[in-house]
């Protein structure tokens, strides 16, 4: 089984719950590889540079001097400070970007009514080199991932960390059995957003359907739980949706987060 | 034959320079590895955040701020780039600081007289992960290795470019026949400072005694050398040193730059 987690700003922010995860992460056994989001990061570190972050409903508009800002903040700092603290506690990382072996490749987002600037859309799986990543991992390296994208003609692309980890399940379930875990600030999907322990153990079509019509799920969920189903049907054994303090227990196939099913 | 180039300021600074260097560098046959330093890139990014540099005796002290500047500048922008160039160009580069997979530990320098930060000394070959290198090179990837290395214990530090490439060149030599090529500014060792085209062919430890007692080599120069004798007396094939538009014409035995020779 290769365990694939997604990491996101609430765990890279803080670095106490980051240090706990890759404690647990580092415990995880098999095959694995982690994906990290960029944070709040490279928002502050753009500003003392004098570059305002630009969003458009919800995402980075990626102009050149955002790309060189992304690329140095997810590519080096957040990425390589992650390898080493993983290196310390006997995870043998390495850090990639999709320019690296050229691992993942994608379009430049066309221009529409917005233009997202650097944004790079991958296709699907056949953008990934998965034998690359297979070489990698058989050689007995931990990919660590940050969400940058190459154009294959030079330059790196910024992408969204929820996209790169399905796309790579999804590629890497050609060979392996993948289990995909999304760490979020909750405890998995929640019957009611107020209660914090109201997780929802299993969510199939239909009662993610259910869900959808009583608006107990709405808004930034969405996207991410479309994305979810569409990774299960594409071919990923496993998806699940919790909090990084149970990243173990999860990967473990202990109870805790939200195990995504296409069956009850 | 494993061809290890290093490159510093002078190549990434040019845009022009560089673009030529990583066409030429696609271009070498068989397994081959490229060090590359920070440049004014660093210094420039660090001003732009409120850090000035700090230097004594040439040497860059990295405190804590600077070393976040500089794994964002060496690990990300620079590193991540020249990778997605390369790529672009067919070569199947990989971008690595010494903490990914481990390749590169090192120790912060004791605080003598001076305080240099999170400066790293490697040991030696023994610092180097050799087999991680080895198990890179032959899944067919080209390491792009920027000058950081890693205290084992979670922290990056800022290593001289020039003794990383020295380092993983005599490492690499016990498995491998090495060539380890520096390119600096000058077409060569420089039998006349004034004369660029007064490049010495060969330096054999007798012609380069002489050429210190005449002062024709000097400074900056006389560290670069000693570490290029010591390296051949590690068990290093060729070492040459020359500028980075020649780094075919070195890597390929034809008449370029100066060879750094035990025997005349």
């Amino acid at each position: 089984m290769l365990t694939i987690v997604k990491i996101g700003g609430n765990v890279i922010d803080d670095p106490r719950l980051l240090h706990r995860f890759l404690v647990d992460w580092a415990a995880v056994t098999g095959p694995k590889l982690l994906v990290h989001g960029g944070g709040k990061i490279a928002s502050a570190i753009g500003q003392r540079l004098g570059i305002e972050p630009k969003m458009v409903d919800g995402r980075r508009i990626t102009d050149a001097e955002t790309l060189e800002v992304v690329t140095m903040v997810y590519g080096g700092l957040v990425n390589k400070n992650i390898v080493a603290l993983l290196q310390a506690l006997g995870n043998n990382a390495i850090g990639l970007t999709g320019a690296d072996a050229n691992i993942i490749k994608a379009e430049k987002r066309p221009v529409k009514t917005i233009d997202y600037g650097f944004v790079g859309d991958v296709k699907g799986p056949e953008s990934i080199n998965a034998k690359a990543l297979d070489a990698i991992l058989q050689a007995g390296f931990s990919p660590v991932v940050a969400p940058l994208t190459h154009d294959c003609n030079g330059s790196l692309l910024n992408t969204n960390a929820d996209t790169v980890a399905s796309v790579l399940a999804v590629a890497m379930a050609e060979k392996y059995k993948v289990q995909l875990l999304y760490c979020f600030e909750k405890k998995g999907v929640l019957r009611d957003a107020a209660d914090e322990n109201s997780v929802v153990e299993k969510l199939t079509p239909e009662s993610y359907s259910l869900m959808k019509d009583s608006g107990q799920v709405y808004a930034g969920m969405l996207p991410k739980l479309d994305n979810a189903f569409a990774t299960l049907q594409s071919g990923v054994s496993i998806v699940k949706i919790g909090q990084s303090e149970d990243v173990l227990a999860m990967a473990e196939g202990k109870p805790a987060g939200t195990t995504i099913a296409l069956e009850a």
